[in-house]
C-alpha cells in the first residue's frame, strides 16, 4: 500500500458537468469523489438535482434549465473561475441542456488556445444503452455537433453507432465505427466503454460472455486509428454509475500517463502522441488497463456487499409480506431493495481506486 | 502512516442537508468530501445551488424551496433510502425551508425511536457571526423550534447568542450560555465553534488573539453542564468553509469515540455518557481534538498554497491594469484574486484529515 500521497495524480482542475442523486452514485456523485480520491480538484456543475439514480423506476427532483447552466458559468466566469486543465461532461436533461454545455466547453477551449494542451474536453455522450434511447430524439444531434470539439468521447455500443451511423455486428464493423467517428468529427481519442465480443463473434445461443471488451484509440496525424483492446472478466451483474466512474478514473489516469510521458505531450494539442507511439504505449491505453483494474475491484467488493446487504435485509420482506402487502408491493419492494444493495460501495473503497493491483493488458488490435 | 482502510471510521450513513457550490468548498461541498474521505456514506442533499460562495460577494444559481427539499426527501423515503445514521444539517437559505429539514429531522428520529442512539442529528444554526445576521429574521425562531428535537448542535459565538439570548462578555457569560442551550432546548450536545476568549478578557486594545477556544458540553442526567475547552493557534488569515468542515469532521470523529467506548454508549439515546465520565474524557472532547488537528493542519497548508498562488498570480493583476482596467475595476479583481487563492486546500490534504497529528489537549473547565 502506498502512502496517501504518494497516490495521487498531479494537479488537475476539473469541471464536471453532469446529474446529481442524493442516494447513491451516478453521475457527479460518482466521478466527483472518484476524481478528488486520486487528487483532482472538482467544480461539480450538477445538471439534475435527484433523490436517486432513475434505475429505481421512480425518483424525485428538479432538473436544471439550460439557462440555470450557463448563468452558473457565467457565475464563475464573473469572478474568474475558469482556471480548469479538464472538462468532462456528462448527462444533461435536454437537447438545449447539451448546448448550453458544448458552449462552456467551447469556451473554456478559447481562452485556452494560446497554450496548446493546457485544456482537455473528456464527453461522455450519454444518449442510451442496450439498443435504447433514455434521451429525447433531438438531444442526438445536439451531440453530433459538440463532439466535433471534444479531445476524448467515451459512448458505449449502442452511442457509437448512433455516432458512427454503422451498427456494430462483428471486429470488422467495430473498426469502421471507430474510424468514422475519428474522421466525421475529428475527435483524437475514443473509448468504446463495453463491446459485448462474444456475442460478435458466437451464436445468439451461446451464454451471456464471460468477458467484456474496451476498445480504444488514440488517431495517427493522418487520420487513422491506433486500435488497443482491453479484455476485462464480465461480472453477472448490472450496476449503475459505472460509465461515469469510467469516464473519472480515464480523466485521473490519462492526465497522469499524459504527464508521464514527458514534458512535450502535455503542451501538444489534444495530447495526440508522436506517430511512433504504438498503439498500446499510448498514455490511452495505460490510463485506460489502471482504470479497468480499479473498476474490477471495486466491483467485485460491491457484489460480496451486495450479497450481504440482501441476507440482511431479507427478512424485511417477509416481515413487510406479513404486514398485508400484496404480491405487486412485494415485488416492487423486492426489486427497489435489490436495486439499493448493488448501488456501487465508493467511499470504503478508496484504496482500490488510488492503488489499482494490475491484472489487465492492453493488446494491440488489428482486424 | 497509515493505510487507508485503518484510517477510516465505523461505517456511518450520512444525510447530509446543505449549499452546493460549483467552485470550492463551503456547505456540503466541504462537508460531503471530508466525511467520504473519511469512510462514510453521505447523500448529499443541496439546499442551494451556487456558483461559488458568497464570500466572492457575487454568485450566480438557485435556491431550493421548501417544497423541493421535502420532494427529494419523499423521493428516498418511496424507495426505502432512509438507512441514516447521522443527519448533518447546515444551510437552509429560508425559514421555510429550515422547517422542511426540521420535518425530514423528526421524520428519521420516529423511525429510529425503537432503536436508541441509530440515529443522531447534527445541527448546525447557520444564521450570521461576528454580530451579524445574514439569514432573514424569520430564520432565527425557525431554528429556535427545531434544535429541540437535535442532538448536537455547533453554534459559533453569535449564534450561541442568539439562542441562549446571552450576551457573551465573560467566562462566566460563555457558561451561562452553554447552561441556557441545554435547558432551553434540551440539547445533550453544544460546541461553541470559535470564542475568542482573549476578547473577553482583555481590553479592546489589545491585538488580535494568538489563539481561539472552542468550548463544548455534554450534559449530566441532572441537566447540569460538563464544560471542556480546547485552545488553538489562531492563523491570521478568513476561510470560507471552515464552519462545515468542522461539522462534518465532527459527524465523523464523534461517531469513531462513541464506538470506542463500547457497545453502551451507541445504543444510548444521544450517545449521553453516564454521569462518571469526566468531560475531558467525553467523545465530544476527544473528537474535538482530533477535529482540530485536522483544520489546522489543513488550513496550514492552505495559507501556504495561498501564499504561493497569490505571488503567482500577482501579474495577472498588472496585465490588467495595462489594459485599461479603472481603478474600481482593479480593486474588484483583486479582491476576487485574494478570495479563490484563500479557497481551503482540501483533496491533496486528505492525509490531515485521515490521520490528523494530535497536538491539541480538551481541559477541564471550571469557572
Amino acid at each position: 500500500m502506498t502512502s496517501d500521497s504518494d497516490a495521487l495524480v498531479p494537479e488537475t482542475r476539473v469541471l464536471a458537468v453532469a446529474s446529481h442523486v442524493v442516494y447513491g452514485y451516478v453521475g457527479n456523485t460518482m466521478a466527483t469523489f472518484v476524481m478528488q480520491s486520486l487528487g483532482c480538484e472538482v467544480a461539480a456543475l450538477n445538471t439534475v438535482h435527484f433523490s436517486n439514480h432513475t434505475g429505481y423506476r421512480q425518483f424525485k427532483g428538479t432538473r436544471a434549465t439550460a439557462q440555470e447552466i450557463t448563468d452558473i458559468y457565467q457565475g464563475l466566469c464573473q469572478s474568474y473561475l475558469t482556471d480548469f486543465d479538464v472538462m468532462l461532461s456528462g448527462y444533461a436533461p435536454s437537447a438545449a441542456a447539451v448546448e448550453a454545455v458544448g458552449a462552456i466547453g467551447l469556451d473554456l477551449q478559447k481562452r485556452a488556445e494560446k497554450k496548446p494542451g493546457s485544456f482537455f474536453w473528456v464527453l461522455d455522450p450519454v444518449m442510451g444503452d442496450q439498443g435504447r434511447l433514455y434521451v429525447s430524439d433531438d438531444v442526438v444531434p445536439a451531440y453530433k455537433k459538440t463532439i466535433h470539439h471534444a479531445d476524448l468521447i467515451l459512448p458505449n455500443q449502442f452511442e457509437a453507432e448512433l455516432l458512427s451511423g454503422i451498427k456494430i455486428t462483428s471486429l470488422h464493423t467495430l473498426a469502421e465505427a471507430i474510424t468514422a467517428i475519428h474522421k466525421i468529427y475529428s475527435v483524437p481519442h475514443v473509448i468504446i466503454t463495453s463491446v459485448q465480443l462474444s456475442k460478435l463473434t458466437t451464436s445468439p445461443t451461446t451464454p451471456p460472455p464471460a468477458s467484456l471488451t474496451i476498445i480504444g484509440s488514440t488517431t495517427r496525424s493522418d487520420g487513422t486509428p491506433r486500435l488497443f483492446r482491453v479484455d476485462v472478466p464480465a461480472l453477472n451483474c448490472f450496476f449503475s454509475g459505472t460509465g461515469d466512474m469510467f469516464a473519472a478514473l480515464t480523466v485521473a489516469r490519462l492526465r497522469e500517463a499524459v504527464f508521464a510521458a514527458g514534458p512535450d505531450l502535455r503542451t501538444t494539442k489534444s495530447w495526440v502522441s508522436p506517430d511512433s507511439v504504438q498503439a498500446t504505449d499510448l498514455p490511452l491505453a495505460k490510463a485506460t488497463v489502471k482504470v479497468l483494474a480499479s473498476m474490477h475491484s471495486v466491483l467485485e467488493k460491491t457484489l460480496e456487499a451486495r450479497g450481504a446487504e440482501l441476507t440482511a435485509t431479507a427478512q424485511e420482506v417477509s416481515v413487510s409480506a406479513a404486514s398485508g402487502e400484496n404480491d405487486e408491493e412485494k415485488r416492487k419492494r423486492d426489486y427497489l431493495r435489490h436495486t439499493k444493495a448493488t448501488e456501487v460501495r465508493l467511499v470504503r473503497n478508496v484504496k482500490y481506486l488510488r492503488s489499482p493491483v494490475i491484472e489487465f493488458k492492453a493488446q494491440e488490435w488489428r482486424e
